[in-house]
């Protein structure tokens, strides 16, 4: 079963397009490491009706040194198997780099699926890609104040972002490929979706106060795998988490309702 | 004193501009992470006189999964305390997540350099060159074929490396910054060298195929910061090491007396 398909029947059985951010902070969880991935686990068990894909990004493990890449294996170990995990990573680098990044994702973790950044071009990217069971998202147009400095240049005319996008499509051969579009800039999430079917996983809902509403009525096209909303602090630290998943889920929810209607 | 001091100090102490990339690969060397570790402190040994960086590159070691992180720790502690480390992880994200990458390569590791990737624009950055001792280099221009595809866009009239070159130097405020341009591409050092006299790595030389003369010539600026040169396999994978090093170091050595003279 390829990634997709798998976030596909987990949204379906949940009738959830809520991706669980799991991004530990040491000044909020005692314990270190290990206290991260007893805090993380309790969250999985608590949202795990309502989750469609766990997003632990990999910063806030390696912070804690090699504890956090030893916590990492076992919080893989803690998601339940129909749940997708997908590596918040952002790798990038050259050919030969890149396979090695992917074999301690894909291979030696054993993640779903994974970010990267698509500055290295193709031969870079199609490290990751190859792994045609994986997902892949390309990071596209990102979700906090600095984006534009870059990601709104006019390259060739367009945004430097539909060109992340139209690189996306090049490389997908395995039909693995989506990208990452922040959801505090909604009308790029439009644009975005004007030029482009792949699949989206829309961070910055919540603490970066992205437009959910906005984001996911830009980004959904009747697909399951459309139209991914990531929240991490807004649940992990939410005083009920459950409540806090289950608010996420049904929020979006009433937009694919207006929208089907 | 901070990074680029240091490097000074050691490329001065050694007369060498030679970086050697520290990137095991498990089909060559038997062992597991261990055995990476101990190869790459036989190969410090072996050429400490005529490196002034040691840069290993983080996803050779994360393809060993939570031991390969425990060794980059233990190689940490292998590196001569004159001797810069530079974590090559290209590391790239929103502000509180790069604040956690910063924690990880500079805070638990000990890293003395890290390079990272431009995308997110400069509050990302931020969350790294705001360690003021330690260096962060902007990845420019890739030394991969894929380059291309991104890199060389027309971004606002000039090809968007440019356009990264001038972020570093707005995020340089700390004076810590440099910049990745891959010594495949020699045109490419010479017309960014004409925009900045940021202190440059040049990977790509030696298995890449990098045209080492060329990128010298280009990169050379009189600063001894100026023009790093790594070497990666070339080095690693070489009947003899020590002489491959000496040989590097020498070559370059005779660009710049001919530069000089």
């Amino acid at each position: 079963m390829t990634y997709f398909d798998k976030l596909r029947a987990a949204a379906r059985s949940r009738r959830s397009q809520l991706c669980v951010g799991l991004d530990p902070d040491p000044d909020r969880i005692p314990g270190g490491a290990s206290g991260a991935v007893r805090f993380c686990a309790d969250l999985i068990r608590e949202t795990a009706d309502v989750a469609c894909c766990y997003k632990p990004n990999s910063a806030f493990w390696e912070q804690y040194g090699p504890d956090g890449w030893h916590a990492l294996f076992e919080l893989r170990a803690a998601i339940p198997a129909d749940i997708p995990m997908l590596l918040d990573a952002k790798r990038a680098d050259v050919g030969s780099t890149m396979r090695a990044y992917a074999r301690a994702v894909f291979d030696a973790l054993g993640a779903d699926a994974c970010t990267v950044h698509a500055y290295h071009g193709a031969d870079s990217l199609e490290e990751f890609t190859r792994y045609a069971d994986r997902g892949v998202y390309v990071v596209a147009r990102t979700s906090n104040p600095g984006a534009a400095d870059l990601q709104h240049l006019q390259a060739d005319g367009d945004p430097l972002y539909l060109a992340v996008a139209r690189l996306a499509e090049r490389v997908n051969e395995n039909g693995n490929v989506g990208l990452v579009v922040g959801a505090t800039s909604p009308r790029d999430v439009e644009r975005m979706r004007v030029d482009t079917q792949l699949p989206f996983l829309l961070p910055g809902i919540g603490a970066q106060g992205g437009d959910l509403e906005a984001s996911v009525r830009a980004a959904w096209n009747g697909d399951e795998a459309s139209c991914l909303v990531n929240v991490s602090r807004g649940v992990m630290y939410a005083d009920d988490p459950a409540a806090a998943a289950r608010d996420y889920r049904d929020r979006i929810n009433a937009v694919l309702e207006a929208v089907a209607s």
